[in-house]
């Protein structure tokens, strides 16, 4: 019932994907990020009249933002800290020694500044906590960025390292709610013209732990995380869209306020850019030429 | 002399750049990107006859490529490699408890099997050799990613996290030469069009330590590294370009071979994108819309 491999194999004897000995790790071909722009210039057509702020933050955080953020409270499995080698020449001539014995050198690497990006969003909040208190019209961003996420699997549409467009809302929680609502039917439209089977259901973070059991059942209840799944790679369908309502919890963490001083609420859409191409690569076939007149029409056009 | 923090507050103040707190890690504004995008679009032109195979990797290969690739012998100190935590819920707790003491925490931190990416092309390699000997012609590749160096720095130019573009070559020596030298010439016309100064100057890679100085030398006395400098943010000119010849050092790595047999050459041409676009609005203007007319049109069109 596994359809896993067979996603995968395909897309790498299709030259789509380009394996590297890591699982989740892989090159893309040329196609691949064709339509990846392509699928993303239609994201920035649908909400071209909405006056989003463009910003693009590199793949990485600082490790103070990891920390401060909680991140490391909810998922520390999926967090990836950079670290790097900081001795002379001696230490550079022991940590050779290491890697010619095949013995682990690691552990003499230094932590740096700086973490892998878990989510587009992150960069975000103490910018826009550094900027000042809100508009009354509140704010919107549109961003996007690599992101890691430490879960290797043979599963293409789980990667280590897989890009996240996300449009992100700060204000009231009038204002954010109805983003939110405005984006989820958009979002059915979209991707029902894309051809694409979907269903959206309530959905919760990989929180952490024991712990992270409560929060997972809350954060359900509280209906503050939907996703749009479609079938990928799996017997399950895969999330390729979500539709996150944060309330007040960034802007308490980073102390993003509202014209009247009180806490501001934010929330984002996020598109899994590799899960949907991964998706339309499942559903309309391998090449991409052969895809349906409507899809090509939409994408190309 | 030293301009360096006037261009970087330049363009923080122009929102061209969002600052983190940590040197050389910055958000990118949506008219930096398209400045990138435009710049890259030009270079894509230039090529498009060549046939290159466009490959996209995300920023991070894996840590066994890492070290069979030399990276840590000759860069030890520009590497990053990622380091997740691999416990459970009490080992979760100790880590709680670090961060909240202010202790350090990273220690504990796992290596996993990814490390950042040091150069656009570095993932290429071990591809090409698993695919076989080279055919008659050689190969061509388009490749591009973020890169990491951990050189934190205030000069803008010297950015932790990066994007390269490059074109590869793998042939013979004479086809590597000759896409060099191809390339350089491009080059120079291509950027003179652009506006900016530029010179092109024998250059090394910063090869570590007392073993790093011998390399040094012989890389300059053999000619294998040239670079296009421009004036951005520093009294003495900043390398923008690179043209390389590796000669057989990545194919006697990895093993890839011509169809007699031997090993083969290779060489690539490197583009430093936020370097190019530093130098864009360092010579230019902060705004676009008053670049000269020429080059508007050029990247506009």
């Amino acid at each position: 019932m596994d359809a896993q491999p067979t996603l995968l194999n395909q897309m790498i004897a299709a030259g789509h994907l380009v394996p590297t000995g890591v699982d989740g790790l892989y090159g893309r071909s040329g196609v691949f990020e064709d339509v990846i722009a392509r699928f993303e210039a239609l994201v920035t057509e649908v909400g071209k009249d909405d006056g989003a702020e463009v910003l693009r933050f590199p793949p990485a955080i600082t490790r103070t933002l990891l920390q401060t953020s909680g991140y490391m409270k909810s998922f520390p499995q999926l967090a990836g800290t950079v670290h790097s080698f900081c001795g002379g020449d001696g230490d550079h001539a022991a940590l050779l020694a290491k890697i010619d014995a095949g013995e682990d050198w690691t552990k003499d690497q230094c932590c740096t500044d700086v973490a892998l990006t878990p989510a587009a969003c992150y960069p975000l909040y103490p910018m826009l906590a550094a900027q000042g208190t809100l508009p009354d019209e509140g704010r919107l961003f549109d961003v996007q960025s690599y992101c890691f996420r430490h879960e290797p699997s043979a599963d293409p549409a789980r990667m280590q390292l897989f890009r996240m467009r996300e449009y992100v809302r700060a204000g009231t929680p009038d204002q954010v709610q109805a983003f939110r609502a405005q984006w989820l039917e958009r979002a059915k439209e979209l991707i029902a013209k894309l051809g694409l089977p979907f269903d959206v259901v309530p959905a919760n973070d990989p929180f952490f732990g024991r712990a992270g059991k409560m929060m997972k059942l809350s954060q359900r209840e509280q209906g503050l995380k939907l996703e749009m799944v479609i079938p990928v790679a799996n017997a399950q369908p895969t999330a390729c869209l979500s539709f996150n309502y944060h309330q007040d919890h960034f802007a308490s963490t980073w102390g993003v306020r509202l014209a009247d001083g009180s806490l501001a609420h934010t929330g984002c859409v996020g598109f899994g850019l590799e899960r949907l191409a991964l998706a339309l690569f499942k559903h309309h076939g391998l090449d991409v030429q052969g895809w349906p007149s409507g899809v090509r029409g939409l994408l190309w056009g």
